[in-house]
């Protein structure tokens, strides 16, 4: 057995339970995973097994990691590996020695076991919940218990509002000088939907102050945040953004970076691969975030639609009206907007051809997309009104003003420049057509087939791949017409889209004569 | 890239989606995991990311795996990996090609969405759910999820008996000539309760028959399975169980072997480590092993103690019902045995030290432990009073007959014989004294916090390690007399069962001066 022990004292030698680390360089995600020989003297004495629990502690920082064994291929006597999750939180270094202990009972659990037999959770259960969770103490099969538990209508208003609460209360919260903050969310399933583009700029060119966050896409083709990088950083610390707001009045940037609502990030990561839809976990989700973020004032774009994620005006009638009780209890006014979900909105989908999009608008190109200023202008109008500077009913022209004049424009360069550098959106190397297959017009699109096509070209980890979507509902084709270009980094990620889409004719509905 | 590819045909070359695997020995339990590279080009392509689910076709065989990514420290460009579960399951072999695609969707998860939404599950869905989780398509999120949704009284009686249903239909059910069969079940908790070793032969003498399969430990210092295998071998297959009950009547063989109920195992992976109780899942479970075994009349024996798993008599009477309910749905007789769990069975916890009290037991050795003959009695005595030849209130003699006049014994030993012969139980070579701390009496045992001790002194693994009890609720005990021993297979795990005790002074709890 090689056991290095630099952390030891010089009286007690290395302690019994420690090993030497070795760098494995295995991604599980999220989840820390110690990975130890199962015939570790460790393991064998003290009753390790696989999927145990445990402490690690590596000087003076320390984790809960799940065990998984492996043996001499990967690990010699007195090794052992981690997780790349659980090597970054360690700032561990090949050779380092860890030590490795039970780990501590998780005193939560025992609410999360509450409110699986059908008991609520208070403010303090979830508050304890959530400390264990950004703590890292919880692993996967407790955040799937978790989220379950919680899931479709488990929650009632006042559980959503200690969820809420909870999560503001286990990250960082900013705050700022003027007392109203504006935002705007979209609660997300609509390709090329890339108003907050355009509704930043005319919102801090009024004079109104919105300090906006996003994320990076989790399951579509482009975030925010995504696209908002093919023209300027978006990486920006606490600090960072706090210097562009106060110079320009808005930003955009990658919220993840800023620390916002860290508890949501964990169970997003496991909400997204059971694809359990929960009404309370969303509303916290997206008002945590706000109310970390300092918010005041937002306002929210719901599309409803037959492939949006709010299929019916019923569904969106029952979330908006969550969305304002517990923005209420938390001291948010929030603003709900249902818009048309029915198909993609502009013609880019994929970070580069959506910040096409955006440019146009903004720079008021001749065949910039309408429907994409129109969204954007009624909900930048929308937010303008919660000052007592904007009459009601003036919002919109006010927007539209301020879009046709320049301002807008000017103050998305300054924005981009204050993030660290305006830049060109990237162009793909490849372009292929998708064609009618008869003459017709369009009356149906789906938004979550043509968004799969979009990653299969390889969005958003290429850039500049994605879909160029020409046939909204409405448009009359020709046979042979391309109702849209798939554009793609490599000839391969082409064939994948187009392998995909092969089986998948009806993604742009034509009425006609096939 | 160096792919190798013995599977692709002349024509079409090697797929674009191969890869070749190299053996890494990485345990995960029960989890498929697909290790691949994150610059991996079928990951760029077809956008697998960490956590996407995967089918696997290695030649005919195929399964659902979870992909973690790895660096080029473990894998070469054109290489994968799996977890040891997916290596054995593909019957892999080191440079075999994979084609890696993507998983097709699971078609039962809506049944399990709808479950955790609220609804009752059906025939139908139970069916449905069971024949994806044994197939191995749900991932340990979905199994969480399942685990979660039906915990504590989630479901109803019909959902219940749905479930058993489903669990018996997924796995091998054994059919036997005679019209009875009988069969015993503890529902766990108490350490030395070993009692199966002495019921079945004492059943089997008196001609009936009893086909008994056991488990491995889970969570305890010994599974039946585990005591039985240090006098004979319990590994035995369908046909291998047949012969021996055919030639002697009864049996004790470890059930995963003979793969009973195998959704059970794979629900139990996850119940484990969530350690959330299920009534629902707890009765499945039980009568799924008995009906697939082929078990007509069974008896529950039931420990109730403040430390055992059944805490209360209104538990007990509630678990009852619902085990005789679901019985006779699924043509079960059931009857129930409510005994004593205020602290362990006989002298022995682990391995051989329970055979050691069951040897003692069976060849009426002066100081054998008399709780343990008399559970066993009584529990033979009720099972024999299920044939019709054997008057009500008459069992217990006849049982107690079978065992004094040595027919018990005999039986015993043919049946070791017949599952691969008798061996002596080992000794340890270390042991230690637990002494009382004052002179008193015994008056609180606590069960968990035993088993604790002897698992940290090796047991099961360690088939010799344990601990033997002396200090049983009542005995009169001088300051410095031992309560216990611990027995271990080396010196240091002696120290780590004695540094666990010393911070558990009350794991005996005495009354009297201190």
């Amino acid at each position: 057995m090689t056991i290095h022990s630099p952390g030891a004292t010089d009286h007690a030698g290395p302690s019994p339970n420690s090993l030497a680390l070795r760098h494995l360089g295995i991604h599980t995600y999220r989840e820390k995973v110690l990975f130890m020989r199962s015939d570790c003297h460790i393991c064998r004495a003290v009753g390790f097994t696989v999927q145990s629990r445990v402490l690690v502690a590596l000087g003076d920082r320390r984790l809960v990691a799940t065990v998984n064994m492996v043996g001499p291929e990967l690990l010699d006597s007195g090794e052992a590996g981690l997780s790349e999750a659980a090597w970054d939180a360690l700032v561990a270094k090949q050779g380092d020695t860890i030590v490795v202990s039970h780990a501590p009972p998780i005193a939560s659990l025992s609410h999360l076991r509450a409110k699986v037999y059908g008991h609520r959770l208070d403010d303090h259960a979830m508050r304890e919940i959530m400390g264990d969770i950004v703590a890292g103490q919880y692993s996967d099969l407790h955040l799937a218990a978790f989220v379950t538990a919680c899931a479709g209508d488990r929650l009632d208003t006042r559980e959503t509002v200690a969820l809420t609460r909870a999560m503001i209360d286990v990250g960082t919260r900013i705050t700022w000088p003027q007392p109203m903050i504006m935002d705007k969310h979209c609660v997300g399933g609509l390709p090329g939907n890339r108003t907050t583009l355009l509704v930043v700029p005319i919102v801090a060119a009024a004079g109104l102050t919105i300090p906006k966050t996003s994320s990076r896409a989790i399951t579509s083709p482009a975030g925010t945040a995504d696209t908002m990088e093919v023209l300027a950083p978006v990486a920006l610390d606490g600090a960072g953004m706090r210097r562009v707001v106060e110079r320009e009045g808005g930003c955009i940037v990658w919220g993840a970076s800023v620390g916002l609502s860290p508890a949501d990030d964990v169970l997003i990561s496991v909400e997204r691969p059971l694809d359990l839809d929960s009404e309370g976990q969303l509303v916290a989700s997206v008002l945590s975030k706000k109310a970390a973020a300092g918010s005041t004032h937002v306002v929210v774009d719901m599309p409803v639609g037959p492939t949006a994620k709010v299929r019916s005006p019923e569904a969106a009638a029952r979330l908006s009206t969550e969305l304002q009780k517990v923005g209420r209890a938390i001291g948010i006014e929030v603003r709900v907007m249902v818009t048309d979900g029915s198909q993609p909105v502009g013609r880019g989908i994929g970070p580069a051809l959506e910040a096409r999009d955006v440019l146009a608008v903004l720079k008021r190109e001749a065949g910039a997309p309408q429907d994409l200023q129109d969204r954007a202008l009624r909900l930048a109008g929308s937010i303008l009104e919660y000052s007592a500077a904007v009459p009601h009913g003036t919002g919109l022209a006010l927007a539209t003003g301020i879009l046709e004049d320049g301002r807008a424009w000017e103050k998305f360069v300054a924005i981009c420049e204050s993030q660290g550098g305006m830049r060109e959106p990237p162009q793909a190397a490849h372009r292929r057509a998708f064609e009618a297959g008869f003459r017709g017009r369009v009356v149906e699109v789906d938004n979550r087939r043509l968004a799969r096509a979009a990653k299969l070209a390889g969005a958003p980890q290429a850039p500049a791949a994605g879909i160029e979507f020409l046939a909204p509902i409405g448009t009359e084709v020709e046979r042979g017409q391309p109702l849209f270009f798939v554009h793609a980094r490599a000839r391969g990620e082409l064939d994948y889209a187009f392998e995909y889409l092969a089986g998948q004719e009806d993604v742009v509905g034509i009425a006609g004569e096939p």
